[in-house]
């Protein structure tokens, strides 16, 4: 097999490669230059140039020289290969390729195999009305914008996993490995299985500078960097061209040599791994390309050395159009690659030279790996209801959420053994997910001891102490068509509100292109929140992930909060079923009372937001005079205990409970399709009564979400505003005003009549916060009242007990 | 020098410092576990426990071992040294440190350096209304939070920079060492200057395990993490101790020679580059320092292993308080530190371990550059207004902002050569900043070659392709008392929004902590906004930054949005004036118009938001039929444009025109210091009319800042809804429904009787941005009729004429 795959690269191929590279080259100045004159028949002139010009070709010609060699090898080995462009910036070159191959011109009808395809291809590019200047959703074969740099190793990886016929080929920018997240994901490797997984093979783009800098790796002695690379796991391979004036047809004799050793150390690791006899841990390959950025291009504009210097970073000579120095230098630089040679006489690819690509699906931007939602597989989902709590009645049981959750989540990793990942940082357990560990294992390639536990090399459930890492994997694993979950400390999910905005940004692009096929969605679930971090504080208390979302696009964004165990089974088996969408799903770890049976469960969640008939004083008919709203399961508790309070202290108001589960119901519906009409959400909240609102997060989201809404300037709402440390529940709601003693004071303020006539109750509220936060200070705990109130129906029953 | 620094370490002192730690080790348990019998004068029982244990034992026996150590070389040495814990959660080691020096008892009066004290000491940790369980603002001697993990070695480098005599200890968790921001932070060793620097010594925690995980690090080869850490520069020095029954005795000599060792070759280091004997970048001393996560707590417990196991993270037994089984084990583990010889009758450090605390600002606890405030010296500032733009009638000057503020920021850099930093993602250039660039040189101590631009070992500018090392350098530099400022493309910035996090709770914690002396504000310009991302698309398009500092205190953030250049140069001048904030000033770098003189800007400044009479057609007097509102560079000139619009086709119309500099000035004075009060806001937006208001940034977030103010119904904001690509700037506005057209649509929408009155110019209105769009899609740059608008009294003269 590995004979076979090396077969003859005579001069005659590498010659044609050497075409190939060219003509990818003169695509890609193509796009950044010109308007007209695709093929240069005739001398260039202003108004083939466009006015504005805007890309970057600074990485262009060494990942154009990449995807030649890759093509080959492609063919010649059958391989099974995406690849990710880090300096996805570079879009012309990917571009190009896939145009070269013809994928383009299948997928965009406008844009032809021809000479006016050429034209439209070179005009459409960052043009109004055309196509993004990075490898972007819209070009085939991506599924890595690379505009923010840092994530290419990451999703790399995320591809690769369960994917064992897949190698999944990197650039990575050396100004990119500067980046945090991607100076850690070369560590994705002790996570990676060589005999279940595919293959990654990492070439790092050492052209030498970044926007306007050298960049580190290139500063350093190649010493430095090998062991560098060696420390990272990776078995480095050096090549090296382009900064003297070897012949190109050498360059390409020596890189097709070392890709071919790379591929067959590849195949060798595979290989053992599958039969067993792989020693150790595999030190994969790795290719350092050290060439010079902005390759091919011109030497020198305006007396500055271009070529091998940051200035080829974006255009090497901009405000072309109207100077006949810079377009005889344009002229000059894209003749250099002899397009006559490369074009027929239609502007059509030599068949030679278009040969060089593979064919069909084996073409690099025509893999379905990179449309993952073309190989999408549903889930096989355990029927959530059999995991339902059961709920005698409300508050008349303590449990759980996560806990319960992770079991489910353990039939779900069974049940798709390769079809489903969990991603957390080292909280797993913390989220109390523990079950779905104990299911599918950790995920572990480095060595191990006797005493560890659950580590395994196939495990389901992958621990890197790396938030971008979690997320950049799974993004990996979604975009090529399978399905997972996130699960992190809700405070640290900020750590990837950049990445999550790219996430969003791709997913809101692809739905406009018609054949990029929907992917399962990115499901966070986002435990141990802002309310319950005990063993943390301040620095661990931050509920302002779902403010971010919600500035993306509606059509792709879900939170949810469910209140207690049951609606978190309804709401996460609704999660796993959906497709392009991000669903954010707060819940939380600690016991805490379970108010819906699985029915009503379902009922609610399918709603989305409703009025808890139970808790409600107000017969059910007519117009309360207080709406007490609650979003999130600890508001909900003091909630509930705020109504409970009401009715022992105002047995006369007329109190309505609304629970909200679907944060997005809160919006108006021209701004959400999960938006509520007028109508419904004035039946709801009234139009003109008081209503009090205990929110999870920061309370103003609530007024930015409502503000359309009738009834908004009587929407009063508490949440957390940025008040905390380490110290009890009860303390943490006190200090952000969200307890239901407060609560019940904001009842008191607000409906009309009852500041005067309940002044007493009012102070009596008072003092109890007061009693309440002294208890704490002297016996360190919450003060009874508090940790063990139940719901009046429970406490009528001697409930709740603690479920089983 | 370095002969004298090697004292004597005789067995007598290595047995007091083995005392010191076991005195460290007793009360960090003490402080996870007791409520009262600090000294177990009697038998432990179950009321001394606390009934909540809440903290993490795992790291700090290992810190507490470090702490000693480093002490004895402060004091040997005269070190000036701080000492950041990156797994800060060890929070009791900390505290304990500086308990044990005295300085806690110093700022800290209720915590006596008694019996009482010590029993205060433990009750007050994870305590209500006690401190919290992590290294915090609270702490002293601490500049780093350590619950995000992280930052510590980017904490350390910027604590370094300018602080040639400055040691600066870090603990690197190797949990902590997976993360992103982590791993890239070893290559700071690139931007350190031996000669004008301090030295900073990493030291990895490797004690082999995360909250429920191996790491990483611990589970490759040695040789393979010693490969890595040269592959980042360093010169790897091994102590490994813990896991055989060696006595500590033995333990320590050892760990004292290395330490020795250690801080001799950072000294060589420093004494050769300063006497200009270095030959190359100096390969500085790192420590790995392998020894067991929770080292001497107990061994096993309920049959588990806890020493040396993941189980060891945090309580190592949980709910002690009455379960005898646990009290026995917890009350033998705390007397095998036999605390009877470690403290007098009175509870007081026996004198010969306190002399093993440096005294004074030795202490590590103590340093003032630990409190950074302490050491602010405040910047020589060029009078920005000398850098004014001449504006001769608004509109009549074309100028670029960022531009003009570079040269003032050179002039700080160069009158502040050691006491004021710029930080950039490789990004400063491009935000044209390039004189500050110019003046300052950008640090650099890799290799060099002749082409290179403006490298120096003592640039001013720092560039590393890392928004996470940019925002830690800086914090650093800044918690140390020092001034900078970040600049960064303004979608990119929320790569660090939970850092900024951390540094905002950071703030406003501090100002409640008497003894935290305030120190410079961080400094963010985002430049490269939205609006102008010319080179890239959708991917580089997030105004979100701001959504996300206004979740923070309202006492620590500040935005603002300068229209112009002399806004600009104004905003920026207070920015590095003001100390404990976070400012956030949003910038265009593109040429644009001039609206207001030095004069003009400075009291629209200060007022932060202002009628712009020239601008308005009201006359001055009288309520006006409509205010235009604008917040942002892009969005002021499309106001500008409507207002102009309407002048022509409706001049009865009676038009204010509102700009808004200070964005905070839009929320209620109850809700941000900077808010104006209802009367002020109701004089500007007045409480009827309508308020069309084009905004910089998403929407939403003008409805949250104005949600209580009267007139808030009637506000309608246009801002960036998640539309765009690579276009034209005009195009981008249209996308978003920004544009000049579409104001004056709203206009018409909204001001009633207008919508039947002016359906003629309505449709006109439409039809323009119909032809501008058609016109971007034919030629690909604005049409003229936008590109060269000028603002009427501009026009009248001929103007604009470009600045400079
Ligand atoms: C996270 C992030 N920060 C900053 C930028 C701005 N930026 C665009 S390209 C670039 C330089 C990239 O250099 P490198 O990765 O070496 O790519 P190449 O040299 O191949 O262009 C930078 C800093 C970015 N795209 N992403
Ligand atoms: C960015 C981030 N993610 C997750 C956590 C949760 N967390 C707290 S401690 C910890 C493990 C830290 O391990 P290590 O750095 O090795 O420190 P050790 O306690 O072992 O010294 C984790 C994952 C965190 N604090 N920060
Ligand atoms: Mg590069
Ligand atoms: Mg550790």
């Amino acid at each position: 097999m590995l004979d076979e795959a090396r077969q003859t690269i005579d001069d005659a191929l590498l010659t044609r490669i050497d075409a190939w590279w060219r003509a990818a080259n003169y695509l890609s100045v193509g796009q950044i230059y010109l308007l007209d004159n695709p093929l240069l028949r005739e001398p260039l002139r202003a108004e083939h140039v466009k006015p504005r010009l805007l890309g970057h070709w600074g990485t262009s010609p060494g990942q154009n020289f990449l995807y030649a060699h890759l093509n080959r090898a492609i063919i010649q080995r059958d391989l099974d290969m995406i690849y990710i462009s880090g300096p996805g910036h570079g879009g012309p070159s990917l571009v190009s390729a896939a145009w070269l191959d013809g994928t383009y011109s299948e997928v965009y009808s406008n844009v032809g195999d021809d000479e006016a395809g050429l034209r439209e291809l070179f005009r459409q590019f960052s043009f109004p009305g055309g196509i993004p200047s990075h490898v972007a959703p819209e070009t085939p074969g991506s599924i890595h914008e690379g505009g923010e740099l840092g994530y290419a190793l990451s999703h790399a990886y995320g591809a690769a996993f369960d994917n064992p016929g897949l190698t999944v080929a990197t650039c990575i920018g050396d100004g990119e490995a500067e980046t945090g997240p991607l100076a850690t994901a070369w560590h994705s490797n002790k996570f990676l299985d060589p005999a279940t997984d595919g293959a990654v093979l990492p070439i790092l783009h050492l052209n030498g500078y970044k926007i306007a800098n050298p960049t580190v790796l290139a500063r350093i002695p190649r010493r430095e960097l090998e062991h560098l690379m060696a420390g990272y796991g990776h078995t480095p391979y050096w090549f090296e061209a382009g900064f003297d004036d070897e012949d190109h047809l050498s360059v390409h004799r020596r890189f097709a040599t070392l890709l071919d050793e790379v591929l067959d150390h590849i195949a060798t690791i595979q290989r053992d791994a599958r039969e067993g006899t792989l020693d150790g841990r595999a030190a994969w390959p790795a290719i350092v390309f050290k060439t010079p950025k902005g390759w091919t291009g011109p030497r020198e504009v305006d007396g500055h050395q271009v070529e091998n210097t940051y200035r080829s970073h974006q255009v090497p000579m901009s405000a072309v159009r109207g100077n006949e120095e810079y377009t005889r230098l344009l002229e000059e630089w894209m003749r250099s690659y002899r397009p006559e040679e490369l074009f027929d006489d239609d502007g059509r690819l030599h068949p030679d030279l278009r040969e060089l690509s593979p064919s069909g699906p084996r073409r690099m931007s025509a893999n379905p790996h990179a449309n993952g939602g073309l190989l999408t597989r549903d889930l096989h989902l355990p029927d959530f209801r059999e995991f339902a709590v059961d709920v005698p009645v409300p508050g008349g049981v303590i449990d759980e959420p996560t806990t319960v959750l992770g079991r489910w989540l353990a039939g779900v990793v069974t049940s798709n053994p390769d079809n489903f990942l969990i991603m957390g940082p080292d909280e797993t357990a913390s989220n109390r997910l523990s079950a779905a560990v104990a299911a599918g294992g950790k995920r572990w390639l480095g060595e191990t001891l006797p005493t560890d536990d659950s580590l395994s090399p196939t495990g389901r459930v992958f621990e890197m102490l790396s938030e971008h890492q979690c997320q950049g994997w799974l993004e990996g694993y979604l975009l090529t068509g399978r399905h997972g979950l996130f699960n992190c400390y809700e405070a640290f999910i900020h750590i990837i509100d950049a990445m999550f905005n790219q996430h969003a940004k791709w997913l809101k692009v692809t739905r406009e292109i018609p054949w990029r096929v929907p992917i399962p969605s990115l499901n966070y679930l986002l435990s141990s929140h802002v309310w319950r971090q005990d063993h943390n504080g301040f620095s661990h208390q931050d509920p302002g992930f779902i403010d971010h979302v919600v500035n993306k696009k509606a059509d792709v964004i879900r939170v949810y909060l469910p209140p207690d165990t049951n609606t978190l089974l309804s709401t996460y088996d609704h999660c796993l079923r959906s497709r392009d969408y991000v669903n954010v799903v707060v819940a939380g770890k600690q016991p805490g009372p379970q108010w819906l049976t699985m029915d009503e469960a379902i009922a609610h969640c399918t709603r989305g937001i409703g009025i808890w008939e139970f808790a409600s004083s107000d017969g059910g008919e007519g117009e309360p005079d207080v709406v007490l709203a609650c979003a999130g399961d600890v508001p909900t508790v003091e909630t509930l205990a705020a109504a409970d309070l009401l009715r022992q202290h105002l047995p006369e108001l007329r109190v309505r409970v609304v629970n909200v589960v679907d944060l997005m119901r809160l919006q108006d519906e021209r701004e959400h399709p999960h938006g509520l009409s007028a109508r419904e959400f004035d039946a709801l909240f009234t139009t003109d009564k008081p209503v009090v609102f205990a929110y999870h997060g920061y309370p103003w989201l609530i007024h930015r979400l409502t503000y359309r809404h009738t009834n908004h300037d009587n929407i009063h709402v508490r949440g957390y505003k940025e008040e905390g440390t380490t110290t009890t529940p009860f303390d943490m709601v006190m200090l952000n005003d969200l307890d239901r003693y407060h609560l019940v004071i904001d009842v008191i303020d607000r409906v009309p009549g009852l500041a005067a006539e309940q002044a007493v109750l009012r102070q009596r509220m008072a003092d109890a916060r007061l009693r309440a936060r002294l208890y704490t200070r002297e016996h360190g705990t919450d003060i009874p009242e508090v940790a063990e109130w139940a719901w009046p129906d429970a406490r009528a029953r001697g409930l709740p007990a603690r479920a089983g």
